[in-house]
């Protein structure tokens, strides 16, 4: 019985309780939002996360960090210090998007080092191993495909990222009424490219039950992939992208009926003013399915700081009601980030998250920034260092300009309007 | 005739012309937008910016950098790499909000450097001079804080930030009702520290036909400061903020039949669900007066990302009708910025404007993002750093981890969508 299974039949597994862990939902709620496909739990009892997460309905909205090697930086120790920065951040959830170097051993060895939840995109193995083996992505076979789906589930992640909402129709679509941006997603581009190729339909699409077979067998959570998501804001909200939505809802059905627990992935590039309808849009199509977006990204100039883009989009639509927000480094569209870009783009997107939680009422959010106030308020200096978001970063830029009276900092110094408070009973 | 009274009677001057360079409104435009009030081009004739802006309904939205010593730092060469910071950034305006050494001649040696438009506090000045020559901010004399307000317009300030609307009738609710955060504002505070202690009403309030006077002599705009803007989210649109702004759109009326120009100051720490409301709020109750927010800040808990946080509110006031942004930098709430948190605050802020800007639909703002992912799309790299908002950065970034493939980057390489679109026409 998978976990979904179980959830519908009452029966309070362990990682219910372990995924309520700091979370306003009890893990009988938690259990419930399962069962109704509001809430996914991921957690491949091959390998269990030691802190798993619930993402989705009545949750704090969650994080995730892309690492992984590429075909120039294929060095397993950098992973190693990316997830270690990732973890130190307080990421929730790791995804490895390795495509560099033995793409199996850097996983296992990642995955033997991270304690939380992680999430994989085996469409970048079976293609890299076509190119390897047979000297292009397009040697690539849908039973390789379907291969690559069960070596994933049996190595143990808990979460994988499949494009099954490329169909044929859509792509036709597509090159019918050019994008400005073309297909951004990488997986999505992968499956594109042999369809055309092959003239066959997506074998994630087409091999759809039998894919929802290997998941359900290894109680593995399908996160359906928006290979159509926009690349551009000129591409946010075009027919490819919401025909390819209104697929992913059916297929998003079909996987919660099969027993198999769903996120919904999506965008993207979006301007700032259509984020809350594309949350609100997934929300009423799939039924509540926990939506994880990428960003959005609210401008495409900004190559940097699209943390920042980044977190501006998120704390939107986390606002709006997506669930789970994948990072986006300062390094992304210029080159693989490092340890550093991924440590700062955990954290803007844990301000993105935390902002959104405040806005979304999630009990116990807004009491954080309470208790730190009063602590501001009291220029308590040690306390707000010590409960702020990145403690060290606030100790590191205090110390750069040192206040003379310890009680107040260097920018108001004597003007410090929380020490004429006290003086004066203001 | 001020610039508002010969904007009322159609006089096409030349501060119209310059203010009108880049953006989506003709002088003509803009001039009719001053004569209403919807727009202000703070501009003093004594110190003629040559880079003037406009501020306010129809053009881009604009970003101001906080620069000034401060007790425990008053180093003038350190000041002036922070102007060039911000310049090289591209703000559009600065404030100079110097409290240490001689405030005098820092302020007149900045504005001897700087090209954009400058505001000024100038009740920071009164306050030190009475601590200094007196012993006590105390000390201050009304005629004290309308001289200090004369001397800055005299030296050429384009706009000065006046806390008018801090009325003793708004402190005493304060008072009866205590705040989570108290007062945040330092002008502010200082104004009802003195009104307290003297019982009596604020001179910038109780003699605001004088300060008007001056105001039209030297044709500075006003910006009305909130000096009871909320200092944590507790306290957002409580009473003694709803109250003063009330007061403010008051102030703001007779600052516009005195042929002053206006600009209206906002918050501060705003949940991110409320930041619209904010907006809607001030526009409504101040006839549409361009709106400057501080941030806003959608939480309290992130020093050291400050420019983050501010950012996500930024975006969102701006969206929602917000004229022009204050930047915040990664060192609010802990010390006096250096030059690298100065550029940074406003390569941030710019971000969130820009944001703001295509959703609000200013003409030419989603033309730059459009023909800048049309570059990314062709894998122009070149044109992509020398069109991004800050090709310094994104080429560090991009040499950080070179590719193999000049015509790719780090993180896909061979299996850049782009790349593979161009091979295989998809």
């Amino acid at each position: 019985m998978s976990i979904l299974q179980d959830a519908r039949e009452g029966k309070l597994r362990d990682e219910f309780r372990q995924a309520a862990k700091g979370e306003p939902l009890s893990a009988e709620e938690i259990m419930r939002g399962v069962a109704g496909g509001t809430i996914a739990v991921p957690a491949n009892p091959r390998r269990r996360a030691t802190e798993l997460v619930g993402i989705g309905q009545g949750l704090k909205t969650k994080v995730n960090a892309n690492i992984g090697t590429s075909h120039d930086y294929a060095d397993l120790e950098t992973e190693k210090a990316k997830l270690q920065a990732a973890i130190r951040a307080k990421t929730d959830t790791i995804m490895d998007l390795s495509t560099g170097g033995d793409i199996r051993d850097v996983r296992n060895k990642l995955m033997d080092e991270c304690p939380v939840t992680v999430g994989t995109v085996p469409i970048y193995e079976a293609a890299i191993k076509a190119l390897r083996e047979g000297g292009a992505i397009l040697k690539m076979t849908a039973s390789g495909i379907l291969d690559a789906v069960r070596q994933h589930c049996e190595d143990g992640v808990d979460f994988v990222t499949l494009h099954c909402g490329v169909t044929q129709q859509i792509v036709k679509r597509m090159l019918d009424r050019p994008r400005h941006c073309g297909m951004v997603s990488r997986g999505g581009t992968f499956i594109a490219h042999w369809m055309l190729d092959h003239r066959q339909e997506n074998p994630l699409y087409e091999r759809y039950a039998e894919v929802l077979d290997i998941l359900r067998e290894f109680e593995v959570t399908v996160s359906l992939g928006d290979g159509m998501r926009p690349g551009s804001l000129e591409d946010a909200f075009d027919g490819p992208q919401v025909e390819e939505l209104m697929a992913i809802a059916e297929l998003a059905e079909r996987a919660r009926n099969a027993g198999v627990q769903v996120i919904v992935e999506g965008p993207g590039h979006v301007p700032l003013d259509q984020v809350e309808a594309q949350v609100k849009l997934q929300k009423q199509l799939c039924h509540g399915a926990p939506f994880y977006v990428l960003g959005p990204l609210v401008t495409d100039i900004a190559p940097g700081y699209d943390h920042i883009t980044s977190a501006i989009g998120g704390a939107l639509a986390g606002a709006a009601g997506a669930d789970y927000l994948c990072y986006v480094t300062a390094s992304e569209h210029l080159a693989l980030p490092g340890p550093e870009e991924v440590y700062e783009g955990v954290i803007a997107t844990r301000i993105a998250a935390h902002a959104a939680d405040i806005a979304k009422g999630i009990p116990g959010a807004r009491e954080w920034d309470r208790e730190f106030s009063a602590m501001r308020r009291r220029r308590d200096w040690e306390g707000q260092i010590e409960h702020c978001i990145d403690p060290k970063k606030a100790r590191e830029l205090r110390s750069q300009h040192r206040p003379s009276d310890e009680k107040a900092c260097s920018m108001c110094g004597d003007y410090c309007v929380f020490k004429l408070l006290d003086e004066d009973a203001l």
